[in-house]
Parts: C-alpha cells; structure tokens; sequence
C-alpha cells in the first residue's frame, strides 16, 4: 500500500492528484483513465499501468476498448509498447472477470499504488 | 507534406494508420484522439502533436477539453511535460481560432504530416 | 503467444510488420534486426527486445556482433542502458547454444510475440 | 557480476565510468550519486537504479533524503514514475537497515553491476 | 509567462510544485534542481532545462558544476543526451554572466515558466 | 564546434567513443551508424541524430537505406518518430547531395558535435 510505502507521497496522490485533478470538471473519468493508460504504456510502467487498467474499468470503460486503445498506440508508440501494454491489459480483465472478484477490495489496491 | 517526404511511408499512413486502425470500430475518433495527444505529449514530438491537437478539434474534442488532458498528463509524465504539451495546443488552438482559418485546409495539412 | 492474446493485432504485426515492412527490399534482415533491437533497448522492453535477439541470430548476426552492439549502444543511450539489454541479450545467446535448443520452435514462439 | 556478463564493458565502466568520470573533481560524490539516481529512475531501469541507491547511500546521503529525492521526481517525471522509484529505494533502505548487511559486500555487488 | 498560457496550470505550479514540495525540508534547494535538471535532460525537454539551470544557478550550483552534471550523466544517459543538455546549459551560463544580465527578471520568467 | 563547448567532454568523445568504441573490430562502421541513427531516433534528439546521417553516408549507407532504417523504425517506435526521423534524414541528405558540399568540412563538423 502507497499509504505504508510512504505516507507524504500517498498524501499528494490522495490530495492533489484524486482529491484536486482528478476532481476537476473538464473531462470524464473515462477520458482521464484513458489518457493514464496511454503515459504509463509510453513510459513503460507496467504496475502502474495495471492500476489505471483497473481504474478505466471502474469508470466503465468496456474490456474491448481498452483492447483497442492499445492497438491503437502501436501507431503511435510502435507495436511493441501495444503488445506490452495489452499483456497488462489482459491480465487485469481476466482478474477483474474471475468470479472469486472484489471490485472494491481491487479499486482500494489499486488507489493504494497510485 | 508527407507524401512527399516519404510516398511509401505516407502510403502505409493513408492506409494502415488511417484506412485501418483509426476505421476500426471499438473506440470512438474523439477518444483516439486524445491517446494519440498523449502518446505524443509523453514522447515529446512536437510537430505530430500540432497534428493531433487539429485532429482532436476535428473530432469534437472542445479547447477546454484538450487543455485539461494536458493538466491530467502533469500527474503521469510530471509538469513539464504538460507544460509544453499545452503551449504546443494553445498554438493550434490561436491558429484555429483566428478569423482567417480554413479547417479543411487544415486537415489536409495535419493529415500529411503523419 | 500474440495470436492467442489479441488476434488482431497478432495478424497487423504478421501482415503490416512481417508481410510488408520486413519484406520490403531496402534494407537486409542482419540490418533490420540490429535496429529493432537498438529501438527496443532504447525503451527498455526487455521481453520484445529477447523476442529481436532472436531474431537477430535468425537472421545471421553473430553472437559476438550482437555483444558488440549493445556495448555501442552504451554511446548513446548511456551504460545501464547498454547493460540490461546485453543481460538480455547473454539469456538468449545461451538457450540457443544450449545442447537441447530447436531453432524452429524459438522462431516460432518469438514472431508470435512481435 | 558485470565482469562475468561481458569483461569489456566492465572495463569501461571501471576505467572509464567510475575511474575517469567519477573521480573529476568539479562535483561531490553525493551529488553524482543523487543525478545517477534521476537518469536511472526516469529512463525505468529498477535493477540499475538498485545499484545506485545502494552508491548514493554509500556517498553519504541519508534514506529520508533518497526518499525526498523521489517525491521531488514526482514533479519533474509524474507520480508513477517516483512512485515505481522509491519501491526499489525502499527495498535498499531495507536491505541496508537488516542486521545481517554488510556494506562491502554490497558495494562489490552494485559496483560489479554498473 | 505561464500564469498566461494557462492559470490552473500555474496555481498548481505556484502551490503545489513550489510552495508545498520544494519547500518541504528534506533536501537543499542545490540538490532539487541539480535532480530537476537531470530529470528534465534525460526527458529532453530543452525548454524547461533551460528554466531549472537558471534555478541552479540561483540556487548557487556554480557553472562549472553544471557542466560537471552534464559530463556526469553522459554515464547513464549517453553522450549525446549530456551534450544536448550541455548546449542548453552554455547558453544560460552565458546569459547570466552578460553585462547586461538581470538576476530577479530572468528568475520571474524561469519561475513562469515552470 | 564540441572542442569549444566542452573541451573535457569532447576529449571523451574523441578518444573514448571514436578512439576506443568505434575502433572495436566486432561490428562494422556500417552497422554501428545505423545502431547511433536508431538511439539517436527512438530519444528524439534531432541534432545528434543530424550527425550520424551525416556519419552513416560516410560509412557507406546509401540514402535509399537511411530512408528505410526509418520506415522499418515505424514498427518499433510508432509512426512519429520514424516521421520526425526521416525529416532529419531528408534534410542532410537534400544538403550531401547540393553541388556545392564538401563531405570532409561536414565530416568534421559532425565529428565535432559528437
């Protein structure tokens, strides 16, 4: 958990980054989700990728559309960046789709880590 | 005008880019359009993201809504990033909103250039 | 394998990548292959850049000339850099001069992840 | 050990990296430990940036300051990025703080390693 | 001047970045930015580089240890990264030491800037 | 001129990359240039990138080939980069192929920037 790695980092990401930005009127949760997932999948973070997978779930992004966003940055990141980002992708969907799945437990994890 | 530059690589532009991914119908263009902004923000191209901040406007995307992608992007790829992210988009931004401008000149223009 | 992770895509990189661009004349296979796997070193992909050294070696690179490589690489992309993708690279060259290695089926199993 | 991997670019980074470069005198140890600790954390490259910890640590600087090190990224590179950096600092700091550690030993090993 | 381009953008500048954590006490003003200038180098963002070796400068790094920095990071981020960021560097170390040169003007638009 | 930016970084491009890594009899000039022109790419620093077209047509890489490198980039680093790549290329190339070039004054200037 980010609030035990370390408490005034895991304050800026609850404050400034969900409780200020996050909460800002100008985009939809869904296009915000979209929009980390394409910087974590450019920089190559893969955990951190795999929490805002979550994230554009919980925000009703539909599993196909998370598919297709990732095919659609091998045009602007190359295929290998989309393949990477679509293991992340897949592994998390078929989390998110067992039938032993929490989503609150998962979207607590997943706030935890950033 | 990249068919000039490069007639094959403007070829596989027009056809697999455009004719193929960006036809495919799992997500819709406004969307792709803001992940092709970020991609292009993360890696720093400014000329391709001119680009694509024309091709957002075309797709719907409003000039409040761009430049709030480029504040989320601080949290995923740090301010400066989308610092000059957004000075990129407030150019296309000014030059779309001037008196003169023809956005199928444009268009043309953004199209060719990747 | 790709195939099985997102058949789309799996078929965009065996069509557009393989089918097309690799087979395009310009430019040897030993070629195409050093700078895919500068490319994927330089992105830290470690996974895909295993999948190129392969390639690499298909395609007659040397186990010494891709040794080489990546400490050119140290050049312009920094030590690290260089480091983790000859850490990558030694993983490869000893599966392949391993007594129980079969060519075909590492090929096989490398195209199918890019 | 680097020097088991490839014993060429060992010898770079012993004669070149750490007996040219890091023994010029215009900046202190701590410092170039601290800039090491940026390149690495920004380029994604955990298993060297390990190494640099442990360097940074052994220059002198204290865990609480590697720590504000990363918080201080989270504006330059984005919060993932700082985030993805102090989970391996905090597994130094641990490793470190363990009564079995023995600092020579790991300096060897993070030296061997770049 | 960036409360200009974009208001929100700079409060969260003004607030976030300078007044909650470079203000926090864990690490000197010359250590941030000698961290801000590594981050921002390696990103290549030439721009923002240029604002932070005046923040450098201003927090009383001396020229010649600049220069250090950039040899410094030609280890871990190749030499072509350290000589661009070097270019950039001169230029601002030359700017501030003109005749005609004005410390708290140049620190307003620095700090504008990001 | 490198030499009168940085005497001391220019004295390690010259003796340790061309002295010692360009001079390593396991890969040729050829292949080396093409490994700079993708790192030189993929991190988007155009005028490093500049030099070594310039280096690959004098280690003998026809121009038709430095037009493919970039196409074949398209795959591994997204069509941007391999756009902005060959807009690089086309430049020096546009400017070896003027009747009015003398490849050894570009030679030397090119060496000199690194």
């Amino acid at each position: 958990m980010l609030v035990e790695l370390n408490p005034d980092l895991a304050g800026y990401v609850r404050d400034f980054a969900y409780g200020e930005v996050y909460a800002r009127p100008g985009l939809g949760l869904r296009e915000r989700e979209l929009i980390s997932m394409a910087c974590l999948a450019v920089q190559r973070l893969p955990d951190q990728l795999k929490t805002h997978v979550h994230g554009a779930l919980n925000a009703g992004v539909k599993p196909d559309e998370i598919r297709e966003a990732f095919i659609h940055m091998a045009l602007y990141a190359g295929f290998p960046t989309a393949l990477a980002g679509l293991k992340v992708a897949e592994e998390v969907i078929r989390e998110v789709q067992a039938p032993e799945y929490s989503p609150l437990e998962a979207q607590d994890k997943g706030r935890s880590r950033s």
